[in-house]
């Protein structure tokens, strides 16, 4: 057991959450990691409300701890889902990828529904804007994350984020952690646990497709890209400060960069790139995965995952006790 | 005592490094590392004959165990300087920045002369050829440095390359690392010891001028960028896929991302920066700091940073031990 103010607050086992990736993380990857005894969250972003109420029934017949993962921008153009998401009354509901305001009202919604709030931040002064708004939870995400991301490493973000915050909340550490050496390192920084979401893509029970997954298997580190191309094509208003990291294929070195181009033709480019998707061509598709790919070589169950990783970070931290000295209680 | 295979290797109490930093590393800050137990190495990256002599000297003087920095494709463009370095016989030659024909040659030169070879790596595959050079000490630095980087992130570079050198050797971890939570964090990920450049910078023995040393206790990560601008304002021909890190100011919002126009009007532009570096104008000089600037508020003694780093990693591993119940020795 690796007790935290993580674990403390939710009541959960370990200090492990599974990331609320929209169209991977549906409700039997977080029903697994719940019952595996971290958190599992349900990525909200993408899909419809049938797809998203069959998911969310999935994770919380499970029962125990779970949760619903929001981008708050994204509410803007989906009236309703807000609103849909608090009627599940979620244990947790986690939001990412809002301005400050944003961060303000829905941070207090979710509180006032009585969910614990778990606010993912990319610097100390977001950090700070959540802890007033209320979080209960913070989520310090670095640039070599899967998927969005902002422009500082997990590394030295974590230690700025507690030290905005004076522990304030528990911090939980997201990107570039995929084994025991990882969690044991996020503790190490203070953080109260870590969030994957790369390596639980490849489990058993993700929603990744075939392709995808055979990816985030054969795929290096070296492979991935930063890029905007899949948000210029979908049509989706991420902010300029974001970008995704994906494995490169076909069509990341045909657009990434030239965002103004695709824009503009994007009523010829989209529909093949849709048909593509559809027929899970990774050449086209998108694939979103971190830094973290050198260490991943195979698909997992997820509850596998959670368990390697917390025997992993013991093991971990107990040889450094041995070797450094360190006295036990 | 924080024992690892670098502190055994090289028979220093600390395993804690001073980074080569050219113009910035000279001989009282190597010798002043060395002289509290970790690695002092003096940067030659810069500077003329006479400028390395006096502060080699002053490094070997403390005695004990230091070394020399060098960027190694700066060797091409310096006659005689290769030789140079060997003939102070340093007991560690670090090599930073070179290609694998490169990383091969001064090698295994600075391994026939003697010397303990640590060489600094951005990916698995660099550290595969590093290793099979015969490197003793392998750096795995992250794009968060300050200085020079690749773009790959501390926390995943670590135990990836690890992972692809078996740990044959020792691999120090740079880019990211301020203070006890930063090393106790690469000791969890595997590493044997960390290099800090921007904390080290920040000391009272740094020969960064009062300008630079005023800039790293006030400015905070957000304000530092990524930029080419130095290395062509200079006409230093790095490779385009390393980018430096520096505290952002009116030279690098003027000329970051416009290395072409910067080269074309250089006969121009140089003198003129080139005099507002001589005295110092910060709003134009290189100030090559990293993502740890959120957790530097003062100038101290290196002594003091190598003490506090090495008691807050005890601390910080004493007390994982205590909450994770990790058995003591
Ligand atoms: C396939 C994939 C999809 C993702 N989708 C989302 C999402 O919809 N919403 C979100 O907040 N974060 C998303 N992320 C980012 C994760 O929340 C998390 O911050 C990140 O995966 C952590 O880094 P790691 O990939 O190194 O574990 C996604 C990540 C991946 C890998
Ligand atoms: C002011 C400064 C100057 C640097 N100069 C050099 C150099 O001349 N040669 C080199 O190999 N690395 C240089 N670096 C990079 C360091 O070797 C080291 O990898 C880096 O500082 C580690 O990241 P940190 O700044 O987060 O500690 C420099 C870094 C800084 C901050």
């Amino acid at each position: 057991m690796i007790s935290t103010k993580l674990t403390e607050l939710l009541g959960i086992d370990h200090p492990v959450v599974c990331a609320p990736m929209g169209s991977v993380s549906g409700g039997r990857l977080a029903a697994a990691v719940t019952r595996a005894g971290g958190l599992g969250l349900v990525g909200v972003s993408y899909g419809d409300a049938a797809f998203i109420d069959e998911h969310v029934a999935r994770a919380a017949e499970a029962g125990g701890v779970w949760g619903v993962g929001c981008v708050m921008f994204t509410f803007d153009t989906r009236p309703g889902l807000w609103d849909k998401v608090l009627g599940y009354a979620p244990p947790v509901i986690a939001l990412s990828f809002g301005d400050a305001d944003q961060v303000r009202k829905y941070v207090v919604s979710a509180a006032d529904a009585g969910s614990h709030v778990v606010v993912q931040v990319h610097d100390p002064e977001q950090a700070r804007v959540a802890v007033q708004a209320g979080a209960s939870v913070l989520v310090a995400q670095g640039a070599e994350a899967g998927g969005h991301h902002a422009s500082l490493a997990t590394l030295p973000l974590v230690p700025a984020v507690l030290d905005a915050t004076r522990g304030a909340v528990p911090v939980v550490a997201a990107g570039g952690v995929a084994d025991g050496r990882g969690l044991a390192a996020a503790l190490a920084l203070g953080a109260d646990g870590v969030m994957m979401g790369t390596r639980f893509a490849a489990t058993e029970e993700s929603l990744a497709t075939t392709g995808f997954k055979s990816h985030l298997v054969s795929a290096h580190t070296a492979d991935t890209v930063d890029t905007r191309a899949f948000d210029v094509v979908r049509g989706i208003p991420w902010d300029e400060s974001y970008r995704a990291r994906s494995i490169g294929n076909d069509f990341t070195r045909t657009w990434t960069g030239r965002d103004a181009e695709l824009a503009a033709r994007r009523a010829e480019v989209e529909p093949r790139w849709t048909a593509a998707v559809a027929r899970d061509d990774t050449s086209q598709r998108a694939m979103f995965a971190g830094e973290v790919l050198d260490l991943i070589q195979d698909i997992q169950p997820a509850a596998q995952v959670v368990r390697d990783i917390v025997a992993g970070a013991q093991d971990v931290l107990a040889g450094l006790a041995r070797r450094t000295g360190a006295p036990a209680a």
